[in-house]
């Protein structure tokens, strides 16, 4: 590695703002009010859980406490990401210095998060230091959306209850609250999904999301045989594994035409195991399958050539064929580096790979996936590192490859710029 | 990385003359004639159509329409491997610099690349500039090899025809014409395997080859079974997908039988899924799926354990698993890297890897998949830097490494030899 | 790579004792005799012999003949990571030069050998030279224990008999005598598995282990669906593949209420397809399978929360879900580097994986699988040398990395250390 550029490169890259197309950011309380709610994070709370098992769990809903239990545990992570994003906060935020991190200050560290954090004004200090322009969200369906900041942030619907939820009741009877009228038909889905798209737009929305279970496999689906699925659950039957996936398939579709309809992307994040590990923390319970493959969007992909796909996938398995889908099919555009794949051995790796192959105009760099927006920037700077890395060795290849042209700081900075910036931009439809 | 350690590495195996041991050259017109020839080369138009969708398909049959609709899209895949491939034949053969590819320039970009390579003297003058000894082809059974420059050309026998091809009535007509009666009994295909066999080996025959689909099974199969497949195709019936496994692995068999008989290696190139982006461009619809074992080729390997079969892989997840067969199996050769496969990431991670733990004597380092003879230089320096990069490394690391003795640049270019040189040249019997 | 600082790292953490947590050594007779013995390991007959065929196999009841046979095949294998284990065996402990390796010198290289790994004093000597503190052992259930050393060495039960051998009927046959009754109920099983783990436990018991067949799925089995399998056997018909899995399921859980009992962990390597290279060398017929998922384990894990599961992966495809596991789960523990993932490629990244973001007090660094001591020192080297890669890049990503603070020469050691002394001595509760 030849530090000198890498760091060249990385800071001329961390100059840019940054456009996050991917949170859980609470627009009306965006940000932390104190290190509790930081430590709350389920990167913190699931390791510190793996590392020293809490049996009956961690004490949510005070922050003091948590931050009390969660200290001692800290000591055994310190070699993770996560744990340097911890102290990426407590440095640039809280002035805190990592070694003081130790147990025994606790009420320090907390107060100071508090002094800090605890102001109103802070969210926006936040996001003016971290040079955050635009925060994409992820809402329900019946989020209320209503004088939500549009100028900083963009809703973007998640579309699990249509698809994987249905059979849930409770999901269902949610849906007929907000439709003002029980799900009855395939039709009343449709209007569900449409009206919802309709308040969405309204409010400058971002994209239709979901997060799809592994091997998922989508079909042209008969609306007669989705109505035949639904009068099942409205006759208090219960779906089998094929039927479940046939309804998920057809509820695929449907978004698919309201995305078509609104001109709105479809963001795919392929391949999760919901709630496997009993004793997980709250959203630390899931994990993902090697064993994914992309063929099962086919379908979807080819069915709705004019509708973009922004593709996240977990599995590292997937990545080059989420790379290949990318070099050849006009409508996928590889997306970040999602969750158990959001760290430097895999995110350099498929870095290098999308910037081998991939039109430069298709790749999204990044997003954060934060909970509160505290943590954009230090997942931010994660991934520009390792780009710098990637286009530091670009630069240096270009000056003995045969078969390259010389690769300047500027053509890197190109690269990054795309990538961060005018990709996103773009493909999003900002 | 050491540049100048690399660069002394590649310059001294870029000496080394080509042996490429599988194209899609046509022996009787194997060179471009025009930069339009080049550009109709599906990585172009693909990465062009994934870039920016064109609706309607490219102008295939108007070579000058094509530069002129490809040349503004170029803009747009200048990061890729592929980009660079091009810039090398424009530098190297038409002598126009990288900034002439402008959109503005197609005339003049034209024009040089006729001038160039619309003379009758231009496939031998490439040959001679690029130090290509040996191009291996792919034909069909029924391609008439008379007249063949055997001096350079070796044919090489698709086997699709006769494996998965079988249940399309017009394959079958075919192979019913060159045998010059209708096909059925499994003995009317092994004729035609076998007459086939007859005339390539007469022709200097490569091997046999084929590409299969994701997750083909090798098994015993009964001729009875075949019998019985066969007769159902006669009847006009269609086969079920378990029907087209069991043909396929009985005529995988077949194939094995006639390489045995013949002396000839198979060479296997495992894992695609064919037309599955339905607005692909021609050749650029197809995907490879990582999930894909080799586990189904047990059989095949263990029945004719005096066949040598060469084996590529398309999907990365695949790529340790052929390493693990090469390290224990005595008649299964890493052969080069393969299409989606074929990019530096994933050919470095399998240079490392083959020639970590597989004999010496057995990998084949490259092949370059061109369809026309300019694509191989390009392509063998992709992975000639590849391979020095990977050599270098494995000399520095030698010179610390507490288990390694010295290994020298003599050392490391006798192993570039035997990959790209004695290794071939061996394994195929040339 | 720095190549002074990869030295100052790796001689330093060439200065930690070795615990080898995984092994095949004889307690009994545990270092090799001659040069033969050691040409005997399955690594040398199965590249000798996937280099170049080996047909009749190789005499290896005369060590002599072993060695000459051998040797001139060696030539062919120089590249591989296995050869330089083998030159450092020679250069470390026979005092031969790699030079020396030449067919003609068969004799004086086993001569030499003989004079001093003949004598009875050599493995206390090897031990010494080798700084080996402990090591674990692989023990069938009926191994004779008493008078094992057990200063030196921990006993393991290998678990498969119980597992997946339960419908060979010599298997059978053994367990009845063991237990001084048939086989006839789930009772006798675990009256068996109770046995056994009782004179494990007092003999220094480690742990219960077992190698798991591709996509094993655990689940909860019934007891009358045991026995219901166990009649059938008895009743002398032969088990479906589904019998076969749902018996695995029961008797896995089995295994672990015996872990549970005696509060021992339950080793679990993973993944593995045996027997299926046909014309292979003894324990060189087996390979893995890319499409292996470790979903199969989740019951396994959940349903035995209080049993601590060392995981070691065969598949490079399961690297990364391994990681995510021990990133999550507090009872999962990644566990070295397995068979064909043991090589310098695979190792490195896993290593990363592993020190981002798995808890820094869960990981077993390395095994080394040996089947002689005499392989021990070498294996470990491998791996040592690519930690000290890892480590000398993270302390020099360190410096200019933005989210890190810095990583120094002693924050490097105490990880190894960790790795490879106090994670293994705590996890498996030495």
């Amino acid at each position: 590695m030849n530090g000198a550029l890498v760091t060249e490169l990385y800071e001329r890259i961390d100059t840019l703002p940054i456009i996050d197309i991917h949170t859980h950011v609470n627009g009306r309380s965006p940000a932390a009010t104190n290190i509790g709610d930081i430590l709350s994070y389920h990167y913190y709370t699931e390791l510190a859980n793996s590392a020293e098992f809490q049996d009956g769990g961690f004490p949510y809903n005070d922050p003091e406490a948590l931050t009390r239990v969660i200290l001692p545990k800290l000591a055994l992570i310190r070699n993770t990401v996560q744990y340097d994003w911890l102290m990426t906060i407590s440095r640039e935020y809280l002035g805190i210095d990592p070694w003081e991190w130790q147990p025994e200050n606790w009420r320090f560290i907390f107060d100071q998060s508090v002094e800090v954090m605890g102001r109103a004004e802070w969210p926006e200090e936040l996001i003016a230091q971290s040079n955050i322009t635009r925060v994409f969200l992820t809402n329900q369906y019946d989020d209320d959306l209503d004088g939500l900041d549009t100028a900083l942030y963009t809703p973007c619907l998640r579309c699990e209850p249509f698809v994987t939820g249905m059979d849930t009741p409770s999901e269902r009877e949610g849906l007929a609250t907000f439709l003002g009228r029980a799900i009855r038909t395939p039709g009343d889905v449709v209007s569900a999904i449409d009206r919802t798209f309709q308040r969405f737009v309204a409010h400058g929305m971002g994209y239709a999301a979901i997060s799809t279970p592994t091997n998922l496999a989508t079909s042209e689906v008969a609306e007669e045989t989705a109505q035949r699925l639904l009068t099942r659950l409205v006759e208090g039957a219960a779906w089998t594994p094929d039927e479940r996936q046939a309804w998920a398939a057809w509820a695929m579709n449907r978004i698919a035409d309201a995305c078509r309809k609104y001109d709105r992307p479809f963001h795919l994040m392929v391949g999760v195991n919901r709630e496997v590990y009993a004793q997980g923390v709250p959203s630390g319970r899931d994990l993902f399958d090697s064993v994914n493959s992309m063929r099962g969007y086919d379908h979807l992909f080819n069915a709705y050539a004019d509708v973009r796909f922004p593709v996240a996938v977990l599995a590292d398995t997937t990545g080059l064929e989420l790379t290949a889908a990318a070099w050849i099919r006009h409508n996928v555009y590889p997306s970040g580096h999602w969750w158990y794949a959001n760290h430097p051995t895999d995110i350099a790796r498929e870095i290098r790979r999308r910037l081998d192959v991939v039109p430069g105009n298709k790749s999204i760099g990044y997003f954060s996936d934060a909970y509160y927006l505290d943590f954009i920037l230090p997942k931010f700077r994660m991934y520009k590192f390792e780009l710098a890395v990637v286009l530091a060795e670009r630069m240096e290849r270009s000056l003995v490859h045969p078969n390259m042209e010389p690769f300047s700081l500027d053509d890197a900075l190109a690269m990054a710029e795309d990538l961060l910036i005018h990709n996103p931009t773009r493909i999003l439809g900002l």
